[in-house]
């Protein structure tokens, strides 16, 4: 009998083991994390993010350098971008489009994927589309995506802001509905607390073809997150994220209005998370307590960047141990 | 084998034929949905809410008449209500606990149980508590609860606001964990987006002992809501929802800083939902327009109840229709 998790047709379609997705986490997810998971047989999308040129280039390079024994592995390398910072600066973007190497896929978050959509199926790569609302699944599909991404707001980092988002446990069955009537050759993913393989086995029960797996896989030895940030997460149980405005403000980040962000809700999350008119009105003083934070690795004032599925993360381990455990423990419960 | 559905501990503890539970929601559960339900075999919990004794008695002792030639249907009524109006009368609660038939159980939601739950346990019920966040799953065993019910914030009416609370995905799991390592005789429900065969698996996959289901059983030909607020309802996606105060400042409900409520964001939503603190601050104008909204059924002015799962709800058939097309598709699925 065919496996759900190595037959699912998101493992077929991408040449994997298991049907999970390393999340594309700026600042998070380098080289090295891609390369580890790709070898575990997820698809591996390197942090482009807000598409630094220099950043993506060097941490896929690497990958791609240390996969070049391994073609199976290789073939599961991609990338993923944050869609209104390409629309700036697409320069990264151009750079993979240009390469004769072909990444297994590009995702696009934040943002109408409309335009680079077309260059990218144009390059012949699978295009995968992140989106918050079923909405904005409409118009994913409307671009070509080939993969739609649905993540529900308990993800960390950024999203849609609580009063326009959705949750991961009604998203993914009502945008697998939409596809089945409209467009059934496009695949699935839930995004938005799977930490483990009780959360895999949920999606594909909500009607996922498999996950994008973020905080889980940010907090591995492969991670580029600070090992102090990591531990902070690791302490946390799942009550202490929060999703606002605040970070966005105190990074100095021009996020367009309807997308926010989730992290450990620290000091000073709380100081300012009930005054963000006040915050965003002046904010010279709250920015630079920040920085100084962030530069001291005093985590009551940097950001630690995880979502609800925190309170699932006891450690640490190589992502290769939490992709093996996580396809373990699915596998058990579908039995 | 035993089935994971007929046979779970939830099923076998209450004498259900699916390990179901009918949300006990305020206006929507009377005697004739619990009735339904309690044949349909899931344990049927009606409206008791805000306490009101001659609601509770009336529809609670219809229940009991309708179930009286069917004493196994009979075993599965118990009774909801909202802890901190009890707190204020407890009424409808003491009718129920000074009776010589016993209901099956007592759920409490929305306020510390600590004090009420004494008093039901004294009574030799089962005592289930509603919690929002790992930390009141903590107080509620210690409260002495038999059922913990995990509501994520994507469920309709009250529950934790956006900022405190938490979604079905990663509360779910993280409070089985906890029950586990420190309650393990303690059941758990999951809530909030439970619509469909496909939750009540994804519920069961993340640890849960079973799935209290409300929006998809308010939409029902048994419900005490409105046939138009039911049509409103069937015909909104998931994404025509919010979370907020606003509701609660209309009604002129004086519910505690930390929960908000979900319905659909009709015009009256949007128009204040930016602008809570001038609605609190003079509130006359907009009850007044609400109010009328209500009695015309304009909803876009009256509020329609439903959570996030409303998307996947296309119709409002029997009760007993609905719970056993949750469990033939749940029961594919887990195959």
């Amino acid at each position: 009998m065919a496996d759900r998790l190595s037959d699912s047709r998101f493992a077929r379609r991408f040449g994997l083991s298991t049907p999970i997705a390393l999340a594309p986490m700026a600042f998070g997810t380098g080289g090295a994390l891609a390369t580890t998971c790709a070898k575990a047989g997820a698809l591996a999308l390197i942090g482009g993010a807000y598409g630094d040129l220099e950043f993506t280039s060097t941490q896929y390079s690497a990958a791609e350098e240390a996969l070049c024994d391994t073609p199976e592995a290789l073939a599961r390398l991609g990338c993923g971008f944050i869609t209104w910072r390409l629309e700036e600066d697409s320069s990264a973007l151009d750079w993979l489009l240009d390469r004769e190497a072909k990444p297994a896929a590009i995702m696009l978050s934040f943002g109408d994927p409309t335009a680079l959509a077309k260059r990218i199926i144009a390059a012949d790569i699978a295009l995968i589309c992140q989106v918050q609302t079923l909405a904005m699944a409409r118009e994913a599909v409307e671009a070509g995506a080939s993969v739609i991404v649905a993540q529900g707001a308990e993800a960390g980092g950024h999203g849609m802001n609580a009063l326009d988002g959705r949750s991961t446990f009604t998203l993914v069955p009502e945008i697998a509905d939409y596809l089945a009537a409209k467009a059934p050759h496009v695949q699935l993913l839930a995004a938005g607390g799977i930490a483990d393989g009780r959360g895999l086995a949920a999606a594909l029960m909500l009607g996922a073809d498999g996950a994008l797996v973020g905080s889980r896989l940010w907090a591995s030895a492969e991670s580029l997150a600070p090992e102090a940030a990591i531990a902070q997460a690791v302490a946390a149980d799942g009550d202490s994220t929060a999703r606002s405005k605040v970070f966005d403000i105190l990074r100095e980040k021009n996020w367009p209005a309807h997308f926010d962000f989730r992290a450990l809700r620290n000091g000073i999350h709380r100081e300012w998370e009930g005054r963000l008119d006040e915050l965003g009105a002046d904010p010279a003083g709250a920015i630079a307590n920040y920085k100084a934070g962030v530069e001291a690795r005093d985590y009551s004032r940097a950001h630690v960047t995880v979502g609800e599925g925190t309170g699932l993360i006891k450690d640490a381990p190589s992502a290769g141990e939490i992709i093996a455990a996580i396809d373990a423990e699915a596998r058990v419960l579908l039995q």
